[in-house]
Order: structure tokens, then C-alpha cells, then sequence
């Protein structure tokens, strides 16, 4: 095993220690979130790495924001009028997705060609290729002392799915979704299932489902 | 598309509502989590599909605990003594890590089989078998107003991880280590790389690196 102290991190360069960092924690989730400023009604769409389950009841989600960064319009269109769209992506637009990171001047929705839907009378924008799609509305704002980041928590009210993929149990299959995940800043992947296992019990052996 | 509302999800059922719910944030990490009690010398270890990444630099990791969960030993340890580990999980060991979520009266360690590792006089315990181990330490709990769910923030000290797995520019391949992915409460997945795409520009396509 190869070992890495902090400070060897930290003197191994910006870019080194981001990459390595960005990676540790292991295989994230990929969201394009749409939002809309409403006084331009300019559109916004960027990527997202860092939205993660919080609690199912009530159905709550977070999204982590960096500080100063390129995502700084959808924080800012999330504070303003307090809804977003979450979009599962898939292989068969995951540059685009990765495209609408750059800090384009105009709508990224025009910019990548990825094409906005309206659903429900919601007022935030939809991915329409997305096989998954949540309409989330703003409820809480935290920012970490320890780095200044942002954690935006915020309520799952809708959600629109392809119906081939939910079970009977309520488990959605991802993989029937094509929805992809990511490592570090910029690599991309597929998954395939191992297995769902049945819920662990001491003394009792490890079932598939 | 099949759509749900909320109020559809929360009538559902308990488990048809958490199952979903679960899922829609897309793939997770995987990681078991070592812990030990200090006046009882009981180490413990249980999986964690909440642990994300915060920051850089400082190289920081976040973890979502459930108010009351199967993890309240492992939240209790830390809190006791400032210190655990994450160890990534590979497909030779997922049924051994899922089965350290059931609710042993004893270190889950020596019920499931993992060896323990100790390294460089780190007080928390290591798997021995997983190919990518991080040593932390507490720097910040957070209970979240939404749902008492507890975020603990941690720094990151020291990292081992199998060499042929971490790249020129600091990337780690978690393909080379086999690190797997969960989706929802109880499924497992290995993930296939698509490829590392370049840093995105306007107007410029996007390469694979």
C-alpha cells in the first residue's frame, strides 16, 4: 500500500491534492440541476456531484455548493425564488452534461443543446432526455464553518420516472435508467448490479433479493 | 414517464417511501466506517452510504448520520474519541460489509470476519482487506433542523491506498481498486469507466482526457 500523510497531499501540488481528494470518498451521484432566474427568465443548468439523500420522510434532499464557483448562478437562482430540478443523466448525454459546467454566458440549456421541459405548471426547468426527473422546492441554507461551502437542503414535491424502472417494493432500478455516476471531477461510469441484499440479521446469512 | 407527487409517495407505504426515496439521488459511495470504544476497547465497524466529499484544503469528508440508526455506535465512538477510519469496499467483501449492518452485541469485526488493521499508531481501526483506507479525525457535528439527521464533519490525516490505482495527476481509478457503489437502501453495483473528459470551456467540445 502506498501511504499519504496530509501534509504530503497539501505540498503535492492544487491540482494533485483536488484530484486525490475529490476521489476518496468513492463513486458519487450525477444531477443536472435546472433552475431559472426569474427577473431575466434566463435558464440555468450545471452538474452536480454532490446531491445526496437526507431523509424520506419528509422526502428531503442535499445539495452541497462550493463557494466560489462555477455553479454560483443555480445557488443563486435556488436563493431567489427557491425551487429547482434535480436530472438523472445517461451515457447518451453525459458530454453535454459535463459541457454545461463551463461558465457560458448564456442559458446552458441553448448552449448544449440539451432541451428544456415544463411539467406540473413547476416553474423551474426539466432535462427532457433525463429518465428521472425530482421538483424540488428550497427549505433550509447552512453554510459549513470549516470551509464556507453551502449545503442547500431542500423538499422532493414530484418526481417523474421511466415506470419500467420502479419495482414493487418502491426500489428504483438505476441500472434500467442508464443513470450514470462519477469520481472525482471529470470521470464518468456506468454500473452494473452486483445484487440487492435482504436486510442483515445477526447469525443469519446474507441473502440476495 | 410515471409521475408521483409527495403526497402519492407518503401514502405508499413506509418501505415502498423509503425504498424510493433512497434512490433518487442516484448511486452512492460505499464505505465501512471502523470505530473503537475507548473504555471498552470494542471496536466496531458498519457501512456508510453517506459519506461525501467536502473540501480539499483542508482535505475534509462529510457523513450523514441517522438520528437513530443501526450506526449509533459508530457516531457514539466518534464523538467519544475524535477518530475513525473509511475503507473502501470491493466486491470480494460487500456481503461481509452488509452483513456488519446488523445489529451485533459484538464487534462486528469478529462477527462478520474482516480482519482489523491497525496502522502507524492510528487509534480507530482499518479492514484489512480494502484497497483504499483513509484515517480522520472530528472536526464538526452538525444536527440538521429538517430531521435531526447528524452531519459530522471530519478532516482527513493520512491515506493508504493500492498504488496502481492512483495516476500521475492525483486521479484515483476506483475501477482499479474494484471500490463498488449502493444504490438505495440494499443494492450493489461495480462500475465501468466511461471515460475522464476534459475541463470544460464555451465553445469548446469536450475531449476525453
Amino acid at each position: 500500500m502506498k501511504h499519504f500523510t496530509k501534509e504530503a497531499l497539501l505540498t503535492a501540488g492544487t491540482a494533485y491534492n483536488k484530484n486525490f481528494i475529490n476521489c476518496l470518498s468513492g463513486y458519487k451521484s450525477l444531477n443536472l440541476i435546472g433552475s431559472i432566474n426569474e427577473e431575466s427568465s434566463e435558464t440555468n443548468l450545471a452538474p452536480f456531484s454532490q446531491v445526496f439523500h437526507i431523509g424520506a420522510n419528509p422526502p428531503t434532499v442535499g445539495i452541497l455548493f462550493r463557494p466560489h464557483s462555477v455553479e454560483r448562478h443555480t445557488l443563486e437562482n435556488i436563493l431567489q425564488n427557491g425551487n429547482f430540478t434535480l436530472n438523472h443523466v445517461t451515457e447518451s448525454f453525459y458530454k453535454e452534461a459535463h459541457l454545461s459546467s463551463a461558465r457560458w454566458e448564456r442559458s446552458e440549456f441553448e448552449a448544449t443543446g440539451l432541451k428544456e421541459e415544463y411539467l406540473n405548471n413547476f416553474i423551474a426547468p426539466f432535462v427532457e432526455k433525463s429518465p428521472l426527473k425530482v421538483a424540488c422546492l428550497l427549505k433550509d441554507k447552512i453554510t459549513l464553518a470549516v470551509n464556507e461551502t453551502v449545503l442547500i437542503i431542500g423538499s422532493i414535491e414530484e418526481v417523474w420516472i421511466k415506470p419500467q424502472a420502479v419495482e414493487e417494493d418502491g426500489f428504483i432500478s438505476l441500472d434500467k435508467l442508464g443513470t450514470i455516476t462519477v469520481s472525482g471531477l471529470d470521470s464518468y461510469h456506468i454500473a452494473n448490479k452486483l445484487a440487492r441484499l435482504t436486510y442483515a440479521k445477526p447469525d443469519k446469512p446474507v441473502k440476495e433479493l
